[in-house]
């Protein structure tokens, strides 16, 4: 009957069609959730699942868009920006050097792995590049759901896996970089490189040992006389611009997200922060795991070479993340190296996004593409019901 | 220096200009904000001040596209919401017949005036008919806004101005309907304007009668044992429905949201959903102000044409519906008539959402789209210090 009437937008009612996508998407995530809940199972799973079933794939309920995409964003963003504020900067800089292994052999047996899996089917040095770079990131937004899930930040592994995801995420970038270059020009400029890791280090130290360091000497710089009211919208600003900042670099945005929270973490109005916070990441998160569900086109895994070397690859990079993850923990006893090691595992929007570029430059064809993409939710749904074991084992 | 880095997107950092957008409209609202906090003016008119300077027409540093419209929409979404949580129905019932009464009158009044200068411009009946539906109806964003941050919402003033606003929409909905029709096909179905019009108030009494009563007898039915963490999303998800419902059918979704609001108010969780929907109405609200400032092309009112139909509209725009809503509510008192005469004025995104329709039509030519701006901007400006000095008055 609706359909009958005269169509009219009044109100800003042209926004209809993207509020009801974040509509249904939000809906599906709870249901995911819910379900998870009552088969105690990680309802970040559920979440995902749930944008599976109401992506193109299956129903076809929710399109995704620029507008569910900065909804996606900014989930993870609130998420991160959450971790750093439950973060102190002295608690990361204990478990630096372990950080500092896990993300480096993390990202050397995954990437080298990767390679040499490409070049052994018969694929561009360019190509294997992009195979190897899509396998190094972890997703550090999956993995923070995870640790914030099970209330594992605050422990030596929750720190260690925060701290080496930031420093995987800078190597990833330069990887990245390097696979781009190749494709474009065919060559890789190493002065380039050294610029943009310098850049990219020295963005997370300045705001890291800089920015907390210039709060904890200010600590009532959020406080009521200089904001007549509640400390979160310049808490969110500072949240924002690092975020924005860290993507102009080439850094996950969440990157810059997570500094902010440190800092932040540093003021008197650290704990209501926190507690203002929660609305923000409750209502955008769900957007970030749906949409990860819903991008993937389940009819592509019909395809026999898609489902086989997507099989492999997804082997090599569990294998190889969790490997160099778990040596690169060994310093803090063979249960927490495991932990870190599975915690490691995720790919999430990383590994879509690297595979996009590749795809966009031209060297990653539809079939890898495919394969990629099932490689990030596999090894995204693996790991939160592996790591819920893996802290419950550590509980007895 | 940035520039000189290779362009790589990691992260979801192709997300990165629409973040600086927000992010640039976020600290533009909150700087207008606190400058009016501080000379003691009203701070919705600041942040729509501060969306004016950073729009195209000052700085040009915000971009507006398709996700700050939604974020602008969300806004006032969960404005209404917050707003409907703090009203009981009963309270409006108590104030119906005057509400209906200023909706009535102050719809009538405005349309017929403008009505008449369009005509007496010489302007065709379908464009003398779109100015006069600009002229209808009343930003119930706007005056919300204005009633919270005065901390008017339960008073009879508050009350009357609400649901006033509400029927006021309906009435703009059939109005501009007529209008679209003469415009588009040169005659009106009366059949399908009277359906629209059942439709329109069946939808809104719907959830106002039958929704409160259904959740009034079942007060718990968001508790805990239902959802295992906060109530939060459930409620957002109604809202959010309900918004998407409300424009399916062509009234404002800011309708939907207050209907949700004024069900939720009914549950045991009216106080911890009230906390929670805080922090997404102060995250949101901004861009909602922001964005209705930036639209605004001050070029235009360089023209004189310009100028002087656009001052002589937006002197019909303030006299007739203060005038109609005035005598609507002389029922109580001088005092809070003139209360709600001065709160019915603020035409704000809906006035620029008619004449924009009417553009598209080809029925408002861009010199009068620049008036009918221009009235919805002013008429939104003048209100508040107005309203804050009727309601000062009233407190000696």
């Amino acid at each position: 009957m609706l359909e009958s009437l005269p169509q009219i937008p009044l109100g800003v009612s042209s926004n209809a069609e993207y509020l009801l996508a974040l509509f249904v998407l939000l809906v599906a995530a709870k249901v995911g959730e819910e379900v998870c809940r009552r088969i105690r199972q990680p309802v970040v799973a559920g979440e995902i699942v749930a944008g599976v079933i109401v992506g193109p794939s299956v129903l076809g309920w929710a399109e995704l868009s620029d507008v569910t995409d900065v909804f996606a964003e900014l989930g993870v963003v609130f998420l991160l920006f959450w971790v750093g504020l439950e973060t102190r900067l002295s608690d990361l800089t204990s478990v630096g050097r372990t950080s500092a292994k896990v993300a480096v052999l993390g990202v050397v047996l995954p990437v080298a792995a990767g390679f040499g899996f490409g070049e052994a089917l018969g694929e561009s040095t360019a190509t294997s590049l992009f195979i190897g770079a899509a396998l190094a990131a972890t997703s550090v937004g999956i993995t923070s759901a995870i640790l914030v899930e099970f209330k594992h930040v605050n422990t030596p592994a929750g720190r260690t896996i925060l701290g080496a995801a930031v420093i995987d995420d800078v190597l990833a970038l330069v990887l990245l970089a390097m696979a781009t270059a190749l494709a474009a020009s065919g060559s890789i400029d190493v002065g380039e490189l050294m610029l943009l890791l310098a850049v990219s280090f020295g963005f997370v130290a300045f705001f890291a040992f800089g920015g907390t360091r210039l709060l904890r000497n200010r600590p009532q710089i959020l406080d009521a006389p200089h904001f007549a009211e509640s400390p979160l919208l310049p808490a969110v600003i500072l949240c924002l611009g690092l975020a924005v900042l860290a993507a102009e670099i080439g850094l996950a945005a969440v990157i810059g997200a997570f500094l902010a929270g440190l800092m932040v973490a540093e003021t008197k109005e650290q704990n209501a922060i926190e507690t203002e916070i929660a609305p923000l990441y409750a209502f955008f998160a769900p957007f970030f795991f749906a949409s990860i569900g819903a991008q993937v086109d389940l009819a592509q895994f019909s395809d026999s070479y898609v489902l086989w070397v997507g099989a492999a690859i997804t082997a090599i990079a569990v294998i190889t993340k969790f490997a160099g993850a778990w040596i690169g923990a060994r310093a803090l006893g063979a249960r927490d190296a495991v932990t870190v090691g599975i915690g490691m595992v995720p790919r999430g929007e990383v590994g879509i996004i690297v595979a996009g570029i590749g795809y966009a430059e031209g060297v990653i064809d539809p079939q890898l593409f495919a394969v990629v993409i099932g490689m990030s939710l596999f090894t995204t749904l693996i790991a939160p019901p592996l790591l819920k074991r893996s802290l419950s084992e550590r509980a007895r």
